[in-house]
């Protein structure tokens, strides 16, 4: 066991207490009302935070991409839902072997996919788990119409080889809207887009057993509506600048989840006494969301200045010493995550472990 | 092996022959005048390359950190500068043990920070080859007057353990100065800056065998200004859109090297003809330079919608089928390159191998 102070820098840190904290109050707030949750696991890429959020009783796991779920199955992560489609004969050869060992549910938005993927599953003697991804406001992936929903779940129900299980509709961008009246309005348009399409079902026979949807910005507002019957919450269980900006309740409220994912700086040049340059940039933290906040230092101010520096700026002309650590929120976890290899878990100032990113650059 | 079509997506590809020719056309670019140039691995982070680099008459290699020289040099890269501050007890004795292997030459920009590196030479019996870093505009890492810089180098010149060879003076920002009248402004106010460092220096009776800076931007100038004698251009191997937008020459120009590197993707769901989605985005592509340019098709734009997902819309009602692929061409080279694990070599359409990114993530 090392101290804070000994970590090579740039680090990627979870602070295990604070982690901790938000599995908890995750398993609080996500299985309110009767609802599953299924953690994202695009957010961590972690076999052990996945198995931690399982034992809080998540109902599963969230993969985006085929090559993620892969590593978490070979990590002994045995329900996975496949939350983008899979699309191409040899992918999906690889799903459908996939399911020989786990159950590894995949959305599909096509019926002339979903058809390869029951051809492919029957080869292979398994049976898929399909869930139709529906468009409820995102324009991007999902069917638009509860007519075209209709179809491709008939498409599937009838193919030997699936399983129709229901429906997805996942609303990426509600996800971060600040206001929490806004918030709450994107949520209510989007349900009520997933509403049509399940009444559409229903009346043509077709029973939706899962609704999955929603993330950590709207799943108090998506348990609230009433319509998901799962969640698929990812950044709750590191949060970062973007979701820590949100308006959490009307009137503000501090977020319900807790900073435990920094990266760990140290500064190596220090041009005057308000302007250091620290050792972490563009291949540290992403820059998608904006640059990281400085931790503890609310009048400090970091830019990036190229790959592997960053540049903090104070106020006061208190700029810390060459070699001393500043530590950084990234203003977006997931894409911050999949920078690095590996997490160094800390607890009460001491280095406890680390974890492999497993799925670490695992997109295909 | 296998064609392209076979290739798994997102992937990033590099064209043989058009990376041979880069690496061709830069030996003339950056030899001329009979300077010496020494290619920045933090764009490639590849062994393979940096070797390619070094039979195209390349007088080293330049790696941004220590943990990036460790990997080459533990592939047999045997002379490398490392282009930031290394700081810290641990990371200084890594550099000295790391110059028992390889010649592994370091910028410092801190009297204290050379005094510490001094010491651990001197404790493993090496000595290592130190360049005082200057401030040419760039306003990061670097002395800022000519006065600093004396103290500095005679730092460096008189302790044991420590071989002064010189000056770096990089203006990262010049690079992507997109008129070719402003970058050659920006190469001359950062040439004065430098010559005003040499000339101090000279006068106190301290020569700088090497003055090593530049990059692909503003190569051809750097040559033009004459003050530099090492040149470290890393993007030239495989261009991106930043670089490719860039006015070359007076009133325009092709650029000198070719689009060697791009993300291959495949369209995953297609909402209407004139918009897909591909299976490519924030993890797939860097963003920090702005989306990638869609290859082949000029009237097409790309837009991030997600960590794994990329829109493509069109002007023509002329969208790719689902599978098909999209070439894309990054941004920025570097980003990109860091996010992928492997390099998918091509030629003439057909896949040649792949090459490990040896260093991708080694930021330490």
């Amino acid at each position: 066991m090392s101290e804070i102070r000994e970590i090579e820098t740039p680090a990627l840190l979870v602070d295990l207490g604070l982690l901790e904290a938000n599995l908890a109050r995750g398993a609080e707030v996500f299985a309110g009302r009767g609802l599953a949750y299924r953690p994202h696991a695009k957010t961590h890429k972690s076999a052990a935070i996945a198995r931690k959020q399982l034992e809080h009783g998540a109902a599963g796991i969230c993969c985006a991409k085929l090559a993620e779920a892969e590593v978490l199955a070979a990590a002994g992560i045995n329900d996975i839902l496949i939350t983008t489609p899979v699309v191409g004969g040899a992918k999906i050869a690889r799903l459908a072997d996939l399911n020989r060992r786990i159950r590894a549910a995949v959305v599909v938005d096509d019926p002339g996919n979903a058809r390869e993927i029951a051809a492919a599953a029957a080869r292979a003697g398994v049976v898929v788990d399909v869930l139709v991804e529906v468009d409820v406001g995102q324009e991007r992936c999902g069917v638009r119409t509860p007519e075209a929903a209709v179809v491709l779940a008939r498409t599937v129900e009838t193919a030997r080889g699936l399983r129709f299980r229901g429906l997805q509709g996942y609303q990426g961008a509600g996800q971060l809207v600040r206001l929490h009246r806004e918030r709450r309005a994107a949520v209510e348009r989007a349900s009520a887009r997933l509403r049509l399409v399940v009444a559409a079902l229903a009346e043509v026979g077709l029973t939706t057993a899962v609704l999955t949807g929603g993330g950590t910005g709207t799943a108090a507002l998506d348990v609230e509506a009433g319509v998901l019957t799962e969640l698929q919450p990812g950044s709750y269980v590191f949060m970062d600048a973007s979701y820590g900006a949100l308006e959490w309740e009307p009137g503000g409220a501090a977020p319900p989840f807790a900073q435990s994912l920094t990266v760990l700086s140290r500064v190596i040049s220090r041009p005057s006494p308000r302007r250091v340059v620290v050792d972490a940039g563009l291949k540290a933290l992403s820059s998608d969301a904006g640059p990281p906040l400085v931790m503890g230092l609310d009048s400090a101010r970091f830019s990036f200045a190229g790959d592997e520096h960053g540049i903090v700026e104070l106020d006061d002309a208190d700029a810390p010493a060459l070699g001393e650590a500043i530590e950084l929120v990234p203003s977006h976890c997931d894409t911050t995550v999949n920078l690095h290899d590996t997490f160094v878990v800390v607890r009460a100032g001491e280095v406890e472990c680390t974890w492999p990113i497993d799925a670490r650059g695992r997109m295909q």
